[in-house]
């Protein structure tokens, strides 16, 4: 058994699969991919790895095994899914991610490929664990999946913590070891015990309000644009492959952006932290649904006319369209007099959560400072915005938004 | 200046006014009387006072009136109030509050005849300080009192924080570096900032979250109404006088309610935590509107009659109704597009949150273990309540209770 | 099994005999017991009890155990000793210590009359425990005994780390996860495993700055010297009984002070904080020897010599002596190179550290605010103190002391 | 101002000068410089950078220099100081510091040549500072340099409390607030206040203490050890200058070793975690003076010859020798009894605490795990060792070690 020391969960016990995937490349390979991406632009304490993250889920998910009375090879399968559940993620973990996706079909959690071949196939028969199905965990698929991956997950309750302590935010100090504490197993499924809708609301609204002030905080959003545009050229260019930059880690997209010709001016943007500003931020209601389907080929299409009718050089414009927030029914579960309920039937709280989320969503446009007001009136005329030529200029100067609705 | 350390805040400077009443024997008192009364029994590291709590808030709030830029008598003033904003609690803080107050006519937030005499007026004096308008803020009336009598006064992000750093309990862990930063003053009012929707739903979640989980948790409930039931008996056979009961620290009251041959055995129970027990947690809309309005003396017909019912000692039986949820129109004001907006009409979150208040009220009738059974069925039928005659075993053994609508 | 909450270990899991022992008066009542005593007059957050601290003790020893493979009756019997193991204190822990054991004979530490009688017996014989030897524990005696009572044991890793916590000064802040985890037994006694002799530094460290810093801090040293002065008085007029005053409670002793005649002035400075102060502040090697070995009665004849010769009230003088700094030999064992070691042997710095007790040692003479001079010199001449007469303005006017060989 | 969120500080107010220098590409660089450089291999957490780190530097300068009211232009150069202390640093921090120095000359706080120059020259001529005065400062020279560059300096507050909060070592966790408030100027020398021989004595045991189980840690050294062959490789075959050397990031001395040919398995190593072992641990006074003063050149030689003996490829032999432990007199000054002092005359556990140092002083020689044994006795011959060749078996398999004296 190894020891760790974490700054979270102070000591962190390593065994068995665990402790022998741990020395895989693959997971050595999390040491140098931040987890948080560009976030750290916004917060600059928060440098923390894919690394000490995923030691954090093994460690929440042992502990959970041994509350719910789960052993044997179940144990082992959830302990294996639980170090290797973010073995899939590229550069910057979800900054580019998108990007990856595009051009090979895979997700971070689809690690069905990375988990089929090499040291960690060869690990994984010697525990006597089956490659594919140690991926569909990770995919929240099968068998107590729902706690490496799922709306009550050991993932979610080692972030938020881990998170906070990082950024000093402290929305998300969550009480972790209830949560592992009042888990139970009802019918297969991962629910938490009698008194504990507070709980469960906890863990949401610790995500709730961790969501704008952290993770999609603008400057965070900017910067990860500017990233993924990076990328975006160093394949079309054909200086890496799709698949190559799934497998690189921060140090190469970084390496790779500064030597490459195409993207050496973003690049040293980037590292000068002389990031682009927004021209539009926009509401969900303020924006045609047109625009929310857009294309990937489309978007891009819609950038350069946007750059065209500003007359400025479409480098240096990106529109970046989040998907449309998903209203994805809670999957949270609750004994609330000796029956398993959902949550959101159970809390009003979830459903208003829910709401903020579509609240929060923000089209942006972005582009260099002298330009924010041309680019700003070209894209709402391009896209159709509903933004009524309104500035708000105490907010920032030359931005046009429409945050009366609900607030930032 | 003299500085102190606190485990909360570091480092408090008090100088001035501040230092001054921190040595009045009215200031001191407060180191006896603990934060949260009876919350002990449940959370037993919650033993801090409202000594340390006082400290906090004159803290906050002189770092609030630095960020304002206020000075002079407006400052000074704030400042004694700060300080002395919790004088007025009797033994216990909150628990006998509802005693004092029906016999005093007054709540621990007024203090001016406190204030009024004595050091405490002689320092004011000094200070070219009103002991009538120091007490006005107190009670949240006059310039600037919302700084330390409001929606978002520094008295609730200290024992936010506070009573987190001593339960061990997360929720209350708010950002009030953040929260004292971005206030302003609009128009006489004390306003957050632009972009801090989700700081002032911070503040109000961390109480929302608390709320539940440590002041009302069920336990500290039933322990607070055994001591009010002791302080009744006190005050009914004649042993201290209201005045007097007002004015004890935790010390006196337990000292007299062990000395008292009529409150003797309560006291031992309570030292023994040896505490009554639910016969009946009914939700709001299962009790009937009659019962939420009943005046005290009604109430103790009420225990009387379902003792007699029961056919048990009336000592054993505590009827313990909360007054009706108020759904009082949140005064948290934040700065949205260069304007005030109420907290509420930007935030859907508060809405639900009020509703979360009415959905966790509860009555509760106590007794004790062996007889939960009888009592439980002799509220029903007094009280009329919709209980359906339910007996939630899996929740407690013979607890009588409408849990099933909204959760604990 | 019960979980508890604790502000300094997060969850406690109380189950067995430890849960039963839980409920009994005798723990019960440490809830009213401060751990630091007047410490609090300080540190104004410190008012943590003996309660939790029990608790959290019990906590390390159940995973000192677990780490140990320790099972059964053995096991059993340290977990009672564990959470029984302050319940001889008296009203402010060691704050009247000395007081009681001049009267009964019994330090803290010497339960065995109250173990042997009423439910704490009746609970370790249903867990066929031996009362006697259960004591013996509590003692430092039998089998593991160093786990509750020894140099590297879980009752002083535990007050380390929550004295911290409490006051705010982070020299408590111990690796305690580390500690329990690095625990063996190597022929009956409790060693650290191979690599941790800074493990085994750090713990004593902490305790050699904690020490000065919060322990002996000056003011609680005055506070404690008052109370001390207090309960003798309480003695001496038969107001109380020492066997009575063993077992009081803190509310008891204070609530008597107020009360009783002799002790009422003395309860109302304590009440408003207005402290004696330091008349003289003596180190070690300018006290002659002869007064370092005064019986108690020599002592009290002393503090009447010197208010005669200062022509002040006897009421108002306080000679307080400690006992002389005892250079015991260091029972930490740490293994190094495969061979169980003394730390001493091991660590220049633990040699150093028991020099710096004799170092930070200091006689003290208080009386009120406006004798200090007189008192002072009075002090010096019966006492033939090699002061030289100085006044050391600097710190604290009229303060004669000798600080001028090691520092405060 | 800009405030910015540090999870140390919790809110930094950057003005002025430091407002300014911030967005140079000199400072934006410390961001992709770990603090602890290799020391995340044994604390996976501790991937902080040298850009919160001078933040925070920064934050307790400006706090220092309003505590001790210095203002106006020798408050705006160690502001600037402050924030520019570290540009001087490679990558990885020290760990390939002593490559850099032999090369160039330069340690990491020789940065006159960098503030001579480019932006920052410019923001420091608009801010009327002498940068030649500003790197003095940073060097430790000049008036109020020991805030800056001292052993009471807050670059040492600051990082020992930050790498505690990112490693999850408790040791460091000063209390750095009291460490700013009590100091004071005495004839131009920043000293401690009256009473706080504790404070100072806490600073240095911190350090101590963090020194073996963080800073020095042998798999942190191991490491270190790696990275600096690697250095050496690269600017032998030519691949980078040393100048180049001197302001790569972490990025970039990665790549670089990833893709140059002659350091390629040594990258595949270090990305693997697949680290070298000790085959020799030696202690000080077992290591002849001749090894302590071999230059650089008999260094390298000395591993050539050590592997010649041993039979094995030189690539993978590293003979790791520290410079001798500096007794440097310690300059912190602490007033007693009116009176500055050096701490070394009031605090015997200083003394120790140089001692220690001596005696946690080792030498290593690191290679493959299967040739440890051959390796070390080869090294026992060619540096004339006095091992005694024996076998540490219980510490680690094969390793030759003269633990015996002092301990690890």
């Amino acid at each position: 058994m190894k020891t760790i020391k974490d700054s979270v969960h102070d000591h962190i016990e390593v065994d068995g699969v665990g402790r022998a995937l741990l020395d895989t490349p693959e997971v050595q390979r999390l040491r140098h991919i931040r987890q948080l991406g560009t976030v750290s632009f916004v917060y600059p304490s928060a440098n923390h790895t894919r690394f000490e993250h995923s030691l954090g889920v093994y460690h929440l998910a042992s502990r959970a095994l041994d509350q719910l009375g789960i052993e044997g090879k179940n144990a082992r399968r959830i302990e294996a899914a639980a170090i290797l559940h973010d073995v899939g993620h590229g550069p910057f973990s979800h900054n580019v991610e998108d990007v990856i996706e595009r051009y090979t079909g895979r997700r971070h959690d689809e690690v069905d490929d990375l988990l089929a071949e090499g040291e960690i196939a060869a690990i994984l028969e010697e525990h006597d664990l089956d490659p594919e199905r140690v991926a569909g965990v990770v995919a929240g698929e099968g068998e107590f999946a729902g706690l490496v991956s799922g709306e009550l997950d050991v993932d979610r309750m080692d972030y938020l913590v881990r998170d906070a302590h990082h950024t000093g935010v402290p929305y998300g100090t969550i009480d972790h070891g209830r949560l592992v504490r009042e888990l139970r197993i009802s019918e297969g499924r991962v629910v938490l015990d009698e008194g504990n809708v507070q709980t469960a609301e906890s863990l949401l609204i610790a995500r709730a309000l961790m969501n704008p002030t952290v993770y999609s905080h603008h400057v965070a959003r900017i910067s990860k644009a500017m990233l993924r545009r990076g990328a975006e050229r160093l394949i079309a260019v054909g200086e890496v492959t799709p698949e190559e930059l799934r497998r690189m880690d921060d140090h190469d997209l970084l390496c790779t952006l500064r030597e490459c010709d195409r993207t050496e001016r973003l690049a040293d943007r980037f590292f000068r932290r002389d990031l682009l500003k927004r021209a539009v931020w926009a509401e969900l209601p303020d924006v045609p649904d047109a625009v929310l389907d857009l294309s990937f080929d489309l978007l891009r299409r819609h950038e350069r006319e946007i750059a065209e009718e500003a007359g400025v050089d479409p480098e240096g414009v990106i529109l970046d369209v989040p998907g449309r927030p998903r209203i994805r029914e809670s999957t949270s579960r609750v004994i609330v007099n000796g029956e398993v309920r959902q949550l959101e039937e159970q809390s009003p709280l979830v459903r208003t959560l829910q709401q903020a989320q579509i609240n929060e969503w923000r089209l942006g446009v972005y582009t260099e400072g002298e330009q924010l007001d041309a680019v700003g009136r070209a894209a709402e005329r391009v896209l159709a915005l509903e933004t009524d030529g309104a500035l708000v200029s105490d907010v920032a100067p030359g931005l046009r938004t429409t945050l009366d609705r609900f607030g930032p």
